[in-house]
């Protein structure tokens, strides 16, 4: 590559840190790919950071040392957060999502990349003290936003099966309870998907009584590992008490009532 | 917002466009957050398009008009796609990874984030030519995959789930046939899904004979819909002849013997 000049290596190299987030990037690696000296690499590092809080977008972390680098730690700023909140409120608050039998149709939300990349942003800002292994979660609705939050926190992901699969070898299976039908369900991982004593991120789209979330962490307990925190895209006002203790969750279904043709949903947080 | 130094803007703005691929941003959103002259604007995107170009990094893209703005298309730069597909296949042709039955272990691979990002990138590369509607997949091991494709095209993806689901409404199922094994499996699709005459991308993680992906173009037929392209991170060197004519493939699976414990990936681009 031709010698560039600041502005474009400002450029490229904020490009690369927002690519892969929590991702420990050593400065020989940019003072390789575009020739300069890692003062200069330091100066224009120096420089992105500022700006990244001076625009409330998070900031650079340095971790000095031989096998030091930089990271880019991702934060939406306060203002974007409440914005995307009160609009996926609104877009979900809608009568006609009311499925017969009292479910509301999320799936269209839920999957929409421009949702779970900033709710996976949420997620990861909230969970980003927490010592983690992975991030887990159960088949299928909240795959992608799983995924997303793996994503900005760089840790692994683990999908959990309804049932053991012939392409993924021996498994853990567990019964739980769906704690709001009462009906038993299975899920199944592979023995090879986790390492003993793992600490993990559960992440789902939806909560009601909390069944599933327990389930998990017998789960975990099969494979000697710890849920450290629970994240919900929507969890339910009804029950007042879950079966897990400790979650956070990103909206509040409030009231469905299918007699009255009512949804209405509240940030919570 | 304090007034920004140009370096400053370039910085943010360049996360901006990175974050979210292939969406129009309004140059007038831009001059509002940073309080500056559309011409100032245009001067950063103008040096921020030639440093992504220098560093082939892909390119902005300026659209016209009252309804205009600036997207950022992506490109993987050459050299870094075949740096990718090589430690892919070194990854994957580890014979620990055969599972009874002669089957090769992928979930970590197909759903770690460092992976699926880059694959989605490439898919999103190769696709970005047509005219898309909505990206669409079937459970379970593909939807990361397919979610990150999504996220680069800035389009919606759809699930198709194994079994129709209360929590889905109305749906549409059918019945196909796995190439390999000649059993006949279902497929579920939620009426409110897909819009009539939609034009979708198919991806998953994993083609041996093809019955799922005709399953699909059976499925689309249904919505009236069309199958535009088809997207693979792996398939199989046999059967040489696939139930469906054209798709993409990143990898392929040359090898896998069981009895030899034997495994072999090339890159398939």
């Amino acid at each position: 590559m031709d010698k560039l000049k600041r502005v474009e290596r400002l450029t490229l190299i904020t490009k690369e840190l927002v690519e892969q987030p929590n991702r420990l990037i050593s400065l020989s690696y940019f003072c390789g790919r575009f020739g300069a000296a890692k003062s200069t690499i330091s100066e224009d590092l120096a420089i992105i950071k500022e700006s990244l809080q001076k625009g409330d977008q998070g900031t650079l972390h340095t971790i000095a040392g031989a096998a030091g680098g930089i990271k880019y730690a991702p934060k939406l700023a306060d203002t974007e957060t409440k914005e995307l909140l009160d609009h996926w409120c609104a877009r979900l608050s809608d009568p006609k999502r009311i499925i017969p039998g009292g479910f509301l149709y999320l799936a269209d939300v839920v999957f929409d990349p421009r949702v779970t990349s900033k709710a996976g942003g949420i997620f990861a800002n909230y969970f980003s003290q927490l010592e983690l292994d992975c991030v887990i979660t159960i088949e299928t609705k909240g795959i992608p936003l799983a995924a997303m939050t793996a994503s900005v926190l760089n840790l692994p992901l683990i999908i959990i099966r309804d049932n053991s699969k012939v392409t993924e070898g021996s498994s853990v299976g567990i019964n739980y309870i769906s704690g709001s039908t009462k009906q038993i369900r299975t899920m199944s991982l592979s023995r090879r998907a986790l390492k003993p004593g793992a600490k993990v991120l559960f992440i789902d789209d939806f909560m009601k009584a909390g069944g599933t979330a327990k389930g998990i962490h017998d789960m975990m307990a099969e494979f000697g590992g710890h849920v450290m925190g629970t994240g919900v895209f929507i969890s339910t006002l009804e029950p007042k008490q879950k079966l897990v203790a400790n979650y956070l969750s990103i909206l509040q279904l409030a009231v469905l009532d299918e007699d009255q043709e009512l949804v209405q949903l509240k940030p919570a947080l």
